[in-house]
């Protein structure tokens, strides 16, 4: 590839693959978004699902109006544990994955370099982007849906951890007389303040009384307990209340754990933006209260939530293949057609 | 300076200031220990306590047969906040300190470079120093004594946090019905699992079974409560059992934050060694039989303990003075009188 092909690949893709959709995100040199892709994960088999991730790719890339010979790079976000450096996915038990070359095999078929990372990683470059500044040093994304996990950005740098599992906050055992969690333990923080959490307490207050808005929502999901709580629903607001107790002392552990200067929660429950944050905060108050530690640490403002409509996940991605086409293009011995955004 | 005197300072000298006492360690260029010397900690005023300091260094050099002039570098542990670039004591609670140029103070009056640092932070570097190869990467110092508190290595370098607060896990709150913390917060892991909650716990013993070994100390110590347990005693037991129960917890809630590879207690209730340890494996094995994740990543061969008669605090404030040395000889343009250890 000589200079002018390389500045003319002045496109890059970022993609989140999540355990029921695929997004992608394609942006020019200026970091404008020129289109954005949601499509269903296709789980038959693992080549299905690869299938489905280029099908988005490349519909990502049309709707911008645009060719993949265009594209400098891709960015994958994996729900799972990848060999960043080689592509190698060891095990993504949501898409059945396991020792698969997705990154040999996606580059390929899409004549694109593509690089892998974990998507809570991702998703963490993504919100300490959104960030800006006061996330720039020591920061965690803490994920609240389906699972919980956090994204470390630590002096700086993203910390993974010896076998990166650092931030598998989910399996932090928080109450060790609560549920059973699927890893076996109980009490683990996603055993008993994750969405399926959620929606299972809710479940148990519509079974349990006459007397709740839960009962218009039958199976209960964790969306209905927010909007039942948001309708003044007692049944409601006490489910949420226990789980922002839950959600806080998570936070409170983190603080001591960590020492970050920001907090940053991301994630489908998260969506639900004040209905979800508040009452963290007025737990977190409490705490407070009581521990001048805590009080000093862990201040009101550190705590944030990203905007419903910010894909934190596919927006690391970009930034991912920003700084692999840098990585790229110096290899080549040939100009950079894009400059790393300043966080990376 | 010129490079003879420099090549003549070939002793490093490294102190812990605890709140009870005040360790010294001489070493020559070998790393050869020459002297260990322990003096009470003077708390009339800052000043005194600066005097014990000074007066347990000379102590120190003039028992490993020499004299300051010898000394190129002197590394110093404080139990509080300290700005390590300026040498300035942000904050030492249990020394009476606040914004005291200690670093300068003693440089002066010593006629040494003396460079200052945590001492958790300190006692993670001896820890890492002493554990080798299998700590050189990833690896969380737990100290367990009148307080709780974690020292970190995070990809090979010491992670301190935002405000160098990382790993204040005494504050971690693992029971919010348990005991009040001096911090103000109910069920901090040091208000449960410290030295001083265990003599509590034993105090207590005491007064409500008149059938118990604990009876035979008042007032009951942590020490005392770890002999009865040796010597068979049931109540001791059950202490050890419980206090070990939130250590495991601690554990496990530190691995999946860290995702470290090696674990290592040190401080003063360690220092019972089996006993100490022991209980904890159990408690850890439990909670590995349930839980997949668990087993994986809290394997029993990553928790140690350090000898007891291995002071990790002076052998890391050695070290730094050590990188001192090198960091002086360097800004002076002349050779470095001592080379630091690799795992520096």
């Amino acid at each position: 590839m000589n200079k002018v092909d390389s500045l003319r690949r002045d496109l890059l893709a970022g993609v989140d693959v999540g355990g029921t959709k695929v997004a992608v995100l394609v942006v020019n040199s200026s970091y404008n978004v020129l289109s954005q892709v949601t499509l269903p994960t296709i789980l038959d088999s693992p080549q299905a699902t690869l299938a489905s991730i280029m099908q988005a790719v490349q519909q990502g890339v049309e709707q911008a109006g645009a060719s993949l010979d265009r594209v400098a790079a891709v960015g994958v976000g994996v729900p799972g544990r990848v060999d960043t450096l080689t592509g190698l996915v060891r095990r993504a038990v949501n898409l059945g994955w396991e020792e698969l070359p997705v990154g040999q095999l996606l580059s390929a078929q899409l004549g694109v370099p593509c690089l892998l990372e974990n998507d809570v990683t991702l998703a963490a470059i993504g919100a300490q982007h959104y960030m800006g500044g006061i996330a720039s040093r020591n920061m965690a994304y803490v994920s609240v849906g389906t699972g919980i996990a956090a994204g470390l950005v630590l002096d700086g740098r993203i910390y993974r951890g010896a076998h990166g599992m650092a931030g598998e906050i989910g399996h932090m055992i928080i109450d060790p007389g609560g549920s059973r969690c699927q890893c076996g333990a109980h009490g683990c923080l996603e055993a008993v303040a994750a969405g399926p959490a959620i929606a299972r307490l809710g479940e148990e207050a519509a079974v349990a009384s006459g007397n709740t808005l839960l009962r218009r929502y039958r199976p209960v999901t964790a969306e209905a307990v927010y909007q039942a709580a948001r309708d003044g629903d007692p049944s409601a607001t006490a489910i949420i209340r226990k789980v922002s107790g839950y959600l806080a002392l998570a936070l409170q552990q983190l603080i001591v754990a960590y020492d970050v200067e920001c907090m940053v929660f991301g994630g489908g429950v998260s969506r639900e933006g004040d209905t979800f944050l508040q009452p963290i905060l007025v737990e977190l108050a409490r705490l407070r209260e009581h521990s001048v530690l805590t009080a000093e640490m862990l201040k009101p403002d550190m705590i944030r939530t990203l905007p419903s409509d910010y894909d934190a996940g596919a927006w690391g991605a970009v930034l991912l293949a920003a700084e692999g086409t840098v990585r790229i293009s110096s290899e080549r011995g040939s100009g950079a057609a894009l400059v790393p955004f300043s966080t990376l």
